[in-house]
């Protein structure tokens, strides 16, 4: 089998790129994460969102310890081959850490970010301590 | 006037964050490109995209040449600040240089990346010689 596919994305120096996830039905964006070789490749073979995690330095099974994970419906990348863009079905209707449905939740208003959107969860009940 | 709200974002070890353009009618994810401090500064001044070219490393007034300039309808950026989300009104409905709505239209198919959406305008009319 060739992996032909993954030779075609550009990788940053890094040897990541940017992935965008956003929701299959509703068309929300919920996330942008980044993917190295292995992610994206482990993203199809799984067919869930797995990321890079730049700060833990390894591999992200989304909603590992969450259970918020991202079946995985389509996946695109861009016109250059230097972003993914991913519709995923977001189990448990919460993207974000903080218990929101989108990690975009910060609005720019009257020359600052305002969290616009409600916590759904509470994320002590979501991560098991 | 403070730009705290500048100050905020998690710029990269360049200088940059990724920005998502989004439709703010139908929801499709354009586009992905950088903005430096500049760029971000300014696309909230001129409500309308400017992003950083990383490969002419100058600022790209998206639209400048095409036309197809993409006013701001909202502006957002996530938990992380590291990473922004603008709802848009695509000019020309088109996003792309090669004269797509959106940048996103290859999809990976039986191992494969198969150019899915429809060019709706030459680029060769586009772009003026």
């Amino acid at each position: 089998m060739t992996d032909s596919w993954l030779e075609q994305i550009k990788w940053s120096k890094d040897g990541l790129v940017p992935a965008i996830a956003q929701d299959y039905q509703t068309g929300r964006v919920l996330m942008l994460a980044w993917m190295n070789r292995e992610a994206l490749e482990k993203t199809i073979s799984e067919q869930r969102a797995i990321y890079w995690s730049r700060s833990r330095q390894k591999l992200w099974r989304k909603g590992e310890e969450s259970g918020h994970i991202q079946k995985l419906h389509e996946l695109r990348i861009d016109c250059d081959q230097d972003a993914v863009l991913m519709q995923v079905e977001q189990l448990g209707s919460i993207a974000c850490h903080t218990g929101r449905e989108s990690c975009f939740y910060l609005q720019f208003d009257q020359q600052k970010w305002q969290a616009v959107d409600p916590v759904i969860k509470s994320p002590d009940t979501i991560y098991k301590k």
